[in-house]
């Protein structure tokens, strides 16, 4: 079959590889779609996480069931499914109480064991989601950047009615936006330079948009809503977004960062302490696939905009990662093996 | 009478003034005791709250009633009182939330309005409490920066049977040490390279202490509570004791920033994200004065050691504010006027 194989920084090639094979309580998933994620683009940019010589990147992927392993019972021949490509040890303190999000031995498909830039793959039964009739593959393989933004929202201390500002409009940025929407935010803010984006946050949620190259974001933001939005998401993870959603956060409100910072930031705790607000932080998602799931079947959160193009498996680098990389008007990139 | 009159950095003298006098609604106390706190030295050190030309600094303070004005009807002569210090414009969105500890226009008496390093101090009758039989003035003088303490620990998530750890053993970190040991901590660890204020601190609650000087702090207490406390505070208030508290704090566990940071400091959000911690941070108090005295009356919070000097208004700079500058075996000293 065909796959993308990492090998290190800046080498991944598409390869004809042998199929991955079964084995008890396993699923094997002809692909039909999987999203390129910003982990994927640091992981090719700058190796990090994957300890393998080889690995089969991605772990945003839907398809159909074509082959059952020994005693799995839930599915059968033609299934479609969504795969959870997260994992925890099971016996920390975190797994122990169900975060198996913050395990600190979490193992992730696509960075631990192959991933789903492949025609096929082979995952453990209780990673996989029966997908309803009514969701399309291609909303599909967005569950998993959504089941990333429920996890933020319904971990934030967001209540329907509330104000928010979200920095950032990138897939997690727009989900963001999107699922807010849904969870019924009485006005969203999202502050993004790039234009493109910029439209895609108003067809998702945003009530609205900030160039922050031509506006002061957080003035604007603290005027419309006299003093401060209810909560704050940081989706682009640097230091200024850090320290402008941490201003434009209400007294005793809270802002969440969402994005994985690459180095250390600057920031006065006095700023936090004068007015108690609170930083938080979210990561991953555990036990959601299926409400996510629900969500996206009966359009509750209509995340379609997200996706700016669909490519082949053997493009995946030249049209997938250096054109996410270089092109920002990209945003959700999906592959079809 | 005699007082504190501040007029710039380092220069602060104890001089002959004329006595306060009263208006409609307040309350003349003549002052017992009075505490030297933390925001007094930093204005002392460097003027940065204080904008008149003269002010009476000291806003941890506790004497008796010998004068009332007009509608005054709560109070009377010889009444033993707590004095709150802080109130809020009253008009902002944090005021009508009750928030007026983080009212962005909040005064205090020792800052904005004259304070209790003098004879006498004039003060509304809304911000006068009373003492009961059985609280000693020395004590009362303590209900301040108790109260600091009390609405930190309220506002944390903070559970009885918690395990917490405190960097930082000055007055507020004691007091939040035995405070916690009130409100059930199971384990309480305190951080602080001085010796004597570790002896203190086992007097008030901790269980276990560390030289952060002689032992990684971090890994002793991640080792003695297998991965991390549920509450970490930080009551130092330094770069060095942020990242440490941060780090100490369990997956989902809670940092607290309680101290005054002078300046930005430099963090990785990515050691929040991994495991989903949240930096809260507590300023001041509101509502709480009258539990803590009953809890400061009742013996359930016993303060008392934190107490190390008493000393007459005539040497307050000298065996007050100099001394707690420069020999840190110093921590609560008590001016008696
Ligand atoms: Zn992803
Ligand atoms: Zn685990
Ligand atoms: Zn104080
Ligand atoms: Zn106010």
């Amino acid at each position: 079959m065909k796959a993308l194989v990492y090998y290190d920084t800046k080498n991944a090639k598409v390869e004809e590889i042998s199929e991955p094979r079964l084995t008890a309580g396993t699923i094997k998933v002809k692909v039909e779609y999987a999203g390129i994620c910003g982990t994927d683009l640091h992981e090719y940019m700058h190796r990090s996480f994957v300890t393998e010589d080889k690995m089969i990147l991605g772990h945003e992927f839907t398809g159909e069931v074509v082959e059952v392993g020994a005693n799995v019972t839930r599915f059968k021949l033609g299934d479609r499914v969504a795969v959870e490509p997260i994992w925890g040890c099971g016996e920390c303190a975190a797994c122990k109480k169900g975060n198996y999000n913050t395990c600190p031995d979490m193992k992730s498909y696509g960075i631990h064991e192959n991933g789903g830039f492949a025609e096929y793959v082979v995952v453990k039964e209780e990673n996989v989601y029966l997908l309803p009739e009514g969701l399309s593959y291609e909303l599909a393989a967005l569950v998993e950047p959504t089941a990333v933004v429920l996890h933020a929202v319904r971990n934030s201390e967001f209540r329907v009615g509330d104000k928010v500002a979200i920095f950032g409009a990138g897939p997690i940025g727009l989900l963001l936006s999107e699922t807010l929407r849904a969870a019924g935010a009485s006005k969203i803010f999202v502050v993004e330079v790039n234009e493109k984006r910029r439209e895609l946050a108003k067809q998702l949620g945003a009530d609205i948009v900030i160039d922050p190259s031509q506006e002061d974001a957080v003035k604007v933001i603290q005027e419309m809503t006299n003093g401060g939005v209810d909560v704050a998401y940081d989706a682009a993870g640097i230091e200024v977004t850090f320290n402008n959603a941490l201003e434009c956060t209400k007294p005793n409100g809270e802002f969440m960062v969402v994005s994985v910072f690459s180095k250390p930031i600057s920031y006065h705790p006095a700023t936090q302490l004068i007015s108690e607000k609170k930083i938080t932080a979210s990561l991953g998602y555990n036990f959601i696939f299926s409400e996510v799931i629900d969500l996206l079947a009966k359009g509750s959160i209509n995340a379609e905009p997200v996706i700016t193009n669909r490519i082949s498996l053997e493009d995946i680098v030249e049209q997938g990662f250096e054109k996410l990389i270089n092109d920002k008007n990209e945003c959700k990139i999906l592959v079809r093996p």
